[in-house]
């Protein structure tokens, strides 16, 4: 595990990242570059769901490190990210059931380094974040997780609600936090639960929405609409903690 | 109220600022200037507990955006500050028991502004900011308080242990977060209530911890040591609201 995002430049150093499973976040390609081996690394980026940006000689200039970036340069995550089975694997190892916190889309990374954090605390297994628009393990999220992410997993996944369906068939439950939900205090979970929270502007998408088993409300008297997303991700996931304490 | 931190240059500009009450939050001073006027300006501050720092003239000009700044500039609050007892008052008109959240030196803008939207969602009546080695009212705490700041107040205070003894004249408790506490639910938590929370480095200061009713602790599972800051608000604040509903 390193402690940086890296910068990986150049044909073979990107080809070879990727083949060998390094959790490349993003790709930047040379506009209008269209020969062999860069369409080897798009196919190889393709394969694995890594989103290709395309930009001109001088971004990539700007960029490189080194000066020698033949045309791509890709950023891999400060760390690995683990599989949502490690997770299930880990609830089982301590007997407790599975206690997931997934990110519909957050941006920033002040906010997913503060939830990596609280999901620690709060005993849970770990943290799922989709592929696409959403913030990856950069070094700000590893600085703000406060050393969270070196003990809790963070796995990333390609589509949220195909892993959610796919962790209901094993049993788990799954709740978002929205304004028209239940108040949290009158539900139930203490189950195998996955806590879902919603992005900084749109809150929970409507498909995740839907595919959950509780929306819950965190009871709101003030004149704004919304807390922050990982003042939410706190306040829910420790309501969970208090339910699992019977308190 | 205005939504940007303002910034006011040269001699007559800062002195009429601190005059007419503006919040000013810091002073930049020409550095080995000693004349006359600067002095004024200087007794001025120092009558008002407004920090001052000496600078070179290259940052002054750096700093500068009308290259008028005759070696002073202030930095005043992007929204005014309220008075302690505004927020009592403000307690009183709702019929509410007082519910104010003091900070113990936050000097990161996005949890400050992350617990004035806490405050404002949880029913807080205010917040209680220091004078010193604190972030003040800029224009990145009122973005991510998300306009809360337009509606919670935000009282600055010269000594946070002195504001604490003055509000428990009139029947206030104080409670501040730290890891050696009794479990927050284990608390009555319903009265008049402050809640303390400490910065991100150091956590609760010892005098401010010392003038505290009560220590509680949020239960912590995990391996590292605490939560983000603005996220132990949050959880610390709606235990508060569940005990205030009853649940």
């Amino acid at each position: 595990m390193e402690n940086q995002e890296m910068k990986i430049e150049g044909r073979n150093a990107v080809l070879e990242a990727m083949r060998s499973g390094k959790a490349v976040d993003r790709l930047y390609v040379l506009d209008g570059c269209q020969d062999g081996p860069v369409g080897t690394i798009k196919r190889e980026a393709r394969k694995r769901d890594i989103p290709v940006k395309y930009v001109t000689r001088e971004r990539l200039d700007q960029m490189s490190e080194t000066g020698k970036h033949q045309g791509v340069i890709a950023f891999a995550a400060a760390y690995e990210y683990a599989r949502v089975e490690d997770m299930l694997s880990l609830a089982e190892e301590k007997g407790e059931a599975p206690f997931f916190i997934l990110l519909d889309n957050i941006e920033d990374p002040h906010n997913l380094g503060a939830i990596i954090r609280t999901a620690n605390l709060a005993g849970a297994h770990g943290v799922i974040i989709p592929k696409d628009r959403a913030v990856g393990l950069t070094a700000a999220v590893a600085r703000t997780s406060a050393g969270a992410l070196n003990y809790t997993p963070v796995a990333r996944v390609t589509n949220l609600v195909k892993t959610m369906d796919e962790l209901k068939k094993k049993g788990m439950w799954f709740v978002c936090a929205d304004m028209d939900g239940t108040r949290m205090y009158d539900l139930d979970l203490t189950g195998p639960m996955g806590v879902v929270i919603g992005s900084e502007g749109q809150g929970v998408g409507r498909l995740v929405r839907e595919n959950c088993d509780f929306v819950a409300s965190i009871p709101m008297k003030g004149n704004i609409d919304s807390l922050n997303a990982s003042v939410a991700a706190g306040v829910l996931a420790y309501e969970i903690v208090r339910q699992r304490l019977g308190k």
